[in-house]
């Protein structure tokens, strides 16, 4: 029998989840570990069990149900997401990679279909940072040490509390690492949170590289001055530097690293009076790229720029680092397959970037990891004006089928 | 006998003065009305009584000594400035104006000269703006209200007990007007506060306007967005227009408005996030120039630039005035008298505006006045480390006194 997912199932579920955390608006705010995060939790495990399967949970907390093969010696294949949400968010982010993936999954028991390798469809634990981001795919990966937790958002108290409330310990939590080895790969279906797609009449976007990030913290340094009796050539202005640079970056960016992107987020500026010339600017520096190689000069380029506004207006300039995030970039043959899928699921796809963090960056550095997008509506999402059209989520759950039967394919075995 | 300034005696005075509320390095902190600004007008009190001259007070605290003329119906020339500073100001701001006036009426007096006019040295209350500033020459010239009092800094129970500590009152204050039909005019002496005349190796700073200054509130609004998924071309970052507008205003002034200023002094950015696009981002625009057309041609100017800023990167504007301050241009015969008195002194001497102000931008509403500078160590001012070298002290003096002279020979009636 030929398996075929069906999208009435897919969408009863979304709608389902959709009251547990509600928000006015069609929002949902099920913060990682809430009580509301614990009834979608046990909401999920309950629509497992009535299809007749098992539900699992590591010591992360990561909640799994499989399709098991029959082949001896079998590996795993990974789909999955999240369903927790951010405070005020929306009904799709996380939420439909699970569905879909558990959607392809009862498709496949449905239709009697023997697969190479054993199928697990995971729901990961917080992967939007209520207390860490991406905290059940780093455990999972064994990504995540003693210091990091005394590091927690939250604090200590919160996590153990939140682990507590789904029968789970911070010790359980260091101790979640898999063996990685005996995983075939990981798919991540989610909603692009942007407009590319849209902008595109594209169906599929298959993502090449979850982009990286770095942020610094860049003091230009001049000195105060009366902003009347001081003559404008004799000035040290530090907001002259600062602007300056906020002007050369977004051109160069946009001349030279698109679709790299960069943000000036924040900007203090001292002593701040209507008549005195600002003697420092501190601002809050952040730029992304998909491709380490670029990310690299990009870093150069606009530090570079920092440094030669700086020295126009004979300021000083300080540059201090605040965090880094490694570009993850998604193994190729993955990214061909998902395209072949789409292909063969008739829609049409196009290649881009994830410029968001997800649990994919860290499954990345374990197994061959995929994710590929559906459009939203007008790119929002974290918000609960989120959207995602029927047949879009119908599509995730239909690339994901695809996929699946391909690599069944590859690894030899019919169906 | 032909008089002549005593620079010694000058410069004694200046000295003993800068014992009274001494900070550390050399500065000065004599808030208007506070114990240390009674303690300052009492020692000048004393100096005139010494000189077996009579001091009198007017209803805004403006002490005076007059030196009078024996010609029938004489009107009255002023020379003045304020002994207040800042708080932790300078020994020569204000101060050496009163005290070059008062060491010109000695010489006068000790030479028997014999002028067509009453001479009045004049020390103003409050001009450094403790409770408002120019606060008694606004009283003086009849530019004060009881809705200005009832808007003071300091609030009313502030300016009364600082008034009542001198023996005045709130409501003397505002009785405190002249008639300037009965007088010839007002010439003040000040540190430049600038680097002009250091940097041009010039003696007199013949000020011929001191600047307007006119104050905006800019709000330019965008959209919030996250830095990584939002597309670069898609975004309205606010901060990309108050950044072009920083730098267009700085190139457009400097290029057709000097010695105009402009300056942006404050800067407040929302929501304010290394990853969030900038949804608004308010700045403190301020102007000045001395000019009344050319002022307002640079209003004109810089508020197109702002519109065609926000137009540029699609934001809204909003532009709220924050207060305007008229150009007080000075009265020119008075300005060619300060040249040829610092001729006849052997001075250089050339034009400039004063870009802070002055008691003088009040005078010059209702009698021919004029300002002139002396140079001041690298322009430093408001601050302990002010220093006006003896000998531009003694110019300071010199030049009033030849204007004084002048003056006299002008009026017909020789010295």
């Amino acid at each position: 029998m030929t398996p075929g997912i069906n999208p009435e199932r897919l969408m009863a579920m979304l709608e389902q989840q959709a009251a547990i955390g509600a928000t006015e608006g069609f929002g949902l705010a099920r913060p990682a570990l809430s009580e509301l995060d614990v009834q979608a939790r046990r909401w999920f495990a309950d629509r497992v069990r009535e299809s007749g399967l098992e539900l699992s949970m590591d010591g992360a907390g990561n909640q799994s149900v499989t399709l098991f093969s029959e082949k001896p010696d079998a590996k795993t294949l990974l789909i999955g997401s999240h369903l927790d949400t951010v405070p005020n968010g929306g009904r799709y982010d996380g939420v439909l990679g699970v569905l879909s993936g558990f959607e392809v999954l009862l498709a496949l028991r449905d239709a009697q279909i023997q697969l190479p390798f054993h199928l697990e469809v995971i729901n990961f634990t917080d992967e939007e940072g209520t207390l860490r981001g991406v905290l059940g795919s780093s455990a999972a990966i064994g990504h995540l040490s003693a210091e990091d937790l005394a590091a927690i958002r939250g604090g200590m108290a919160e996590l153990e509390a939140g682990l507590g409330r789904i029968g789970s310990s911070a010790d359980a939590l260091l101790h979640a690492r898999r063996d990685f080895s005996r995983y075939v790969g990981y798919l991540e279906a989610h909603i692009e949170q942007g407009t590319r797609l849209e902008t595109a009449h594209v169906d599929i976007g298959v993502v090449t590289s979850i982009v990286g990030v770095r942020s610094y913290w860049l003091t230009f340094g001049g000195e105060a001055a009366h902003a009347g009796t001081r003559p404008m050539p004799d000035r040290k202005d530090a907001l002259w530097g600062a602007s300056h640079l906020i002007q050369q970056a977004r051109e160069h960016v946009l001349l030279n690293f698109q679709p790299g992107v960069v943000n000036f987020g924040r900007i203090a500026l001292e002593p701040g009076a209507f008549n005195i010339v600002p003697a420092q600017v501190q601002m809050a520096l952040e730029f992304r790229h998909g491709d380490p190689v670029i990310l690299e000069a990009m870093e150069d380029a606009l530090l570079t720029l920092a440094r030669q506004s700086a020295e126009m207006f004979g300021l000083t300039l300080e540059i201090r680092s605040a965090g880094l995030i490694a570009p993850a970039p998604m193994d190729l043959a993955m990214v061909e397959l998902i395209e072949v899928a789409a292909k063969r699921a008739d829609l049409s796809h196009m290649r881009l970037m994830s410029f968001a963090g997800h649990d994919a960056q860290m499954l990345a550095r374990v197994t061959p990891s995929v994710m590929f997008f559906v459009p939203c509506l007008d790119g929002v999402s974290h918000n609960p004006a989120e959207y995602c059209a029927p047949e879009d989520c119908a599509h995730a759950a239909q690339v994901l089928l695809e996929a699946v039967l391909l690599l069944a394919e590859k690894s030899g075995d019919e169906p």
